[in-house]
């Protein structure tokens, strides 16, 4: 797939975050039946909802361009959930899972707002419609990943020191 | 590599983010090589010396907790990298290649605040020596995260419209 301007880019880099997020929903299921902790386990399932949503907002997008995801495989995605999977399958106890858990996604939700911040930056300059959506979602990410950050802080940290 | 409680988790994070930073100093000459705007290879430039002194930073906690890095190779960061080089050479034009080169930086740099944050943070529960050195990388890459913003949408951004 050739880049050639800004608009090709854009479609580009909105065929890979599509893709980013059907890795997620596949993904999450499995770390949702791993985590121990209630409170980790509800935030990934709430999340997961999210996720669901984002991507019909991507496809909003999509439709509002006249254009269709590329069929692409965000590599970048792919490398973050393998690293997560691995690292939950290296723990030995519950409690340090659910701290491996909310690390894995405090890096899935960092892509992610890397790459709806930059989306949403190139769909301002680019004057098209429903850049508001991308914005949407870049807000939900960033809320996720302070809400993982108190929950890892709040409880689940220390439950690990010593699992 | 068993992981059994928070020090151990620290050690797994801290030995994945070193492997992440060397990964980065080796791609960081290919993507300066490729950049045209100035101000995008100034960055880079830049990034590649403070990134080499975050590495010996790594080096002086793993010293101070008496511990050496593992051997591990960071799969979410050659994820990341591999799939800014397909779209590095997916570029035809000069202006675009920058814009790409821009934003599969910014998703290096999130990488590495999700990963420090986390460091930050069991370091502290953990009351390491040397905490202090994780959050200052930290502010690094926010840092620097803000300041590619700014080139983006400054000028690369715009040049590469209609490339």
């Amino acid at each position: 797939m050739k880049i050639k301007d800004l608009n090709d880019l854009f479609l580009a880099e909105l065929s890979d975050i599509r893709s980013a997020e059907r890795q997620i929903v596949a993904a999450l299921p499995n770390m949702i039946r791993k985590a121990t902790s209630t409170e980790v386990t509800a935030a990934l399932e709430d999340h997961l909802r999210v996720t669901e949503r984002q991507v019909e907002r991507l496809d909003q997008v999509f439709a509002s361009i006249n254009e269709k995801p590329k069929r692409v495989k965000c590599k970048g995605m792919e490398g973050l959930l393998e690293e997560g999977k691995d690292m939950i399958e290296d723990a030995t106890e519950p409690a340090v899972r659910d701290a491996i858990i909310v690390a894995a996604a405090q890096k899935v939700e960092h892509y992610e707002i890397a790459a709806y911040g930059t989306l949403a930056a190139y769909a301002k300059l680019l004057k098209l419609p429903n850049a508001k959506l991308l914005l949407e979602t870049l807000q939900e990410e960033k809320e996720a990943d302070v809400k993982l950050s108190k929950i890892a802080e709040r409880h689940v940290n220390s439950l690990a020191v010593a699992a």
